[in-house]
């Protein structure tokens, strides 16, 4: 039996992109032939690569690999059954590249979170009309298998929501505020010269890089087309330590959160800073680790935590994929054929939540009544309030309320109420709380 | 696309056992059929059960299926293509008919971990010479895809080490007496009165079902043949709210921990009670709910979480494991070709661990020079080390010890040492703290 299956061909893999990612791919290729050929029942190759510098010694004989500088052409070649896309970019070579690979009848696998979230849709359907498979596990939550937890192990589930923290830099960042009372300016400086930040830092603390990562996992979830566009996006730039702070009092955290869930009046897919309780396996989330948390209407709650980045946990969800390959294992890219994906309606933040609003209000009698009264008059209702001590000669009250849940757009009438009346020294501070 | 896919053939159950989880993949059969044919490219259909009860009202429709009362018939009917084991038991008719099933060439899915670790190599080998497929995702730990994600999604690692909680019940009586200062015995007593346990109780708290669980993992994990029978087990019985109460104080949990490592040694399979430190996921895992730690050495750790039992969680992992063969995604029971698993040289806790000692030492001079010089002697050191306040009129000492890390076999020896030097008034209490 084991002789029979290891005289299968080989699988052989054509490798654009050698930046951290596909050295970390080329390593395990290299290290562990045996192993890899054993558990897929053939061997695993690699025949080409393209890269951007040829001659830049990166620790790894590449001697053996044919060398092609543009990747379409590596895509297209005769000698590839797989395509291995590590370049990044949602445009550009890695889009033609990918185009190519898959017009070829050739697989795909990449870890390109912006490709998928800008083109998902049209390259799914190119996959199935060429008899291809395209897969991406490392482009949601780094080593974390979630893709496949998601489309195959909970596969037997209608899936009622997906919550996640899925950007490491940003987790970092909102952790060490908390541990450390460093302010957001230092501590993103900080990840700069650690080399934590993408060359736009927006990517991560803007919350696009995370927001691409929801969108594809609303996509398997839902059954929806890709819809980046209707992500709703917020980052991490106006938490201050003042706000983590009353949050920790209060028995929360703030994190970036995604959160992905079908409504009655559409999809909601969000990635902005959220409060979760202490009690929630999130708020246990320190660091650069990245968690998810899929919720199936069968088998409850599942909690996927682990690195959301680096060379050898990006590497293996990369390898995760090629053995699928590999083991003859063909799932369409987003878990159903592309054409049956439904266009979903975009819901912003439908479904009712508690929220967490920090006032400032001016020190007049009467400013706490308009306060209640303007969200009463909305329909919100509160569930708690503290005012904090104040220096006696400040004219400024700080007011923290938790309202119970409550529509998005009933809490900003509520807002535009007490703005108008006079009463708010400041912006008001309002995060969503999220029970998870 | 879609026309084209869902044209294909129906796969078609014969489902064996309508207990629980029979009952939860009835269920989602019948209520997600237009999701599942979605997902799967073709229809998932019942077309035969069997039961040992024919008349029984079940809550569910079961008139369009073929009644059959020897499950070995139903495996064995012409119009079944994936026989579904959920009747239990390591052997009897659970193994009679999944032999039966495999030897027609029909792919078997099954929920049964005593089938699994006393007869899995057998089975996976006759699965291949069949050319048939055996998986049991819902065997390991109830709704959480583990098997998946060892088996495929961390296939391009060297698995170092699969730490898990895996049984809910031992898991609850511990997380109990630490909450409410109830002993074992009441909390056995309410677990018997809430239909917790096993029909044999010491399945649970003995070990014996979270110890069959272990050893499937270890098989994918290392490459090895199941060897349940080398599984160190120790059930959660002698654990007393004292210890829990020290343990806690120095900062640690008390968990039936599963452990399987390969060693230089040998493969090391142990269910037993483990102190895991506060600061690991483990510790923080309250309740009935299963939690396994994967650690890679590309992707480091991955840690699943999830419900490890009840009817929708377990009918969910029997659906993702028939939802692969829809699919037509075909691995291997254990990862790799059965002919390739080796027989690994079983090793008993031989991976040195720092020790958690309780001992009751007679309140005489010079009772605690012997103790330490009994681990000394031993090769043990000491890492910390406290002594309780005592009544007045007791002449009876207790100290605890936390060991620097150390082989079972030197504490063994020292343990032995203070016996015989008559210092110890009981049995001393010796648990292996677990890093994770």
């Amino acid at each position: 039996m084991y002789a029979k299956t290891i005289a299968k061909a080989p699988l052989r893999l054509g490798l654009a992109g050698l930046g951290t990612v596909g050295m970390g791919v080329i390593k395990i290729v290299q290290e562990k032939a045996d192993l890899l050929a054993l558990r897929a029942g053939r061997p695993v190759e690699i025949v080409a690569v393209a890269a951007r510098s040829k001659g830049k010694d990166r620790g790894f004989d590449l001697s053996g690999y044919a060398w092609e500088d543009d990747p379409v052409k590596l895509a297209q070649r005769e000698d590839v059954d797989v395509f291995v896309e590590l370049m990044g970019g949602s445009d550009g070579p890695a889009k033609a590249a990918t185009e190519a690979a898959l017009a070829s009848g050739k697989d795909v696998v990449t870890a390109n979170k912006a490709l998928l979230a800008h083109h998902g849709q049209a390259l799914a359907l190119a996959a199935e009309t060429n008899n291809a498979v395209l897969r991406f596990e490392a482009a949601v939550a780094g080593g974390i298998p979630v893709m496949k937890a998601l489309t195959e192990g909970l596969a037997g589930n209608g899936i009622t929501r997906v919550v996640g923290v899925m950007n490491g830099t940003c987790n970092y960042i909102l952790t060490r505020m908390e541990a450390t009372g460093q302010g957001y300016n230092a501590l993103f400086d900080e990840c700069a010269r650690l080399g934590y930040l993408e060359a736009d830092p927006q990517l991560d603390v803007g919350g696009i890089d995370a927001g691409h990562k929801l969108s594809l996992l609303a996509s398997v979830a839902f059954g929806t087309q890709v819809n980046f566009d209707a992500v709703e996006l917020e980052g991490i730039e106006r938490i201050t330590n003042e706000d983590i702070a009353h949050a920790s009092d209060m028995g929360y955290k703030i994190k970036l959160l995604g959160v992905t869930q079908m409504t009655g009046r559409g999809l909601e897919q969000r990635m902005t800073p959220c409060l979760v309780p202490n009690s929630s396996p999130l708020a246990q989330l320190d660091g650069g680790t990245n968690m998810v948390v899929l919720e199936g209407d069968e088998v409850g709650q599942i909690v996927l935590r682990g690195a959301g980045a680096g060379m050898g946990p990006t590497a293996s969800a990369v390898m995760s994929d090629i053995m699928d390959i590999a083991r003859d294992m063909r799932v369409p890219t987003f878990g159903q054929p592309a054409a049956t994906l439904v266009e979903a309606t975009p819901a912003v933040a439908a479904a009712p939540a508690p929220y967490y609003l920090r006032l400032e209000l001016v020190d007049k009698p009467g400013a706490m009544a308009k306060v209640t009264s303007a969200l009463g008059d909305s329909g919100v209702s509160i569930d708690r309030m503290r005012q904090y001590g104040q220096d006696e000669n400040a004219d400024v009250a700080p007011v923290l309320i938790v309202t119970d849940p409550a529509p998005r757009a009933s809490l900003d009438a509520a807002i535009d109420a007490m703005q108008s009346s006079g009463v708010l020294v400041s912006d008001p501070v309002a995060i969503r709380i999220e029970k998870v």
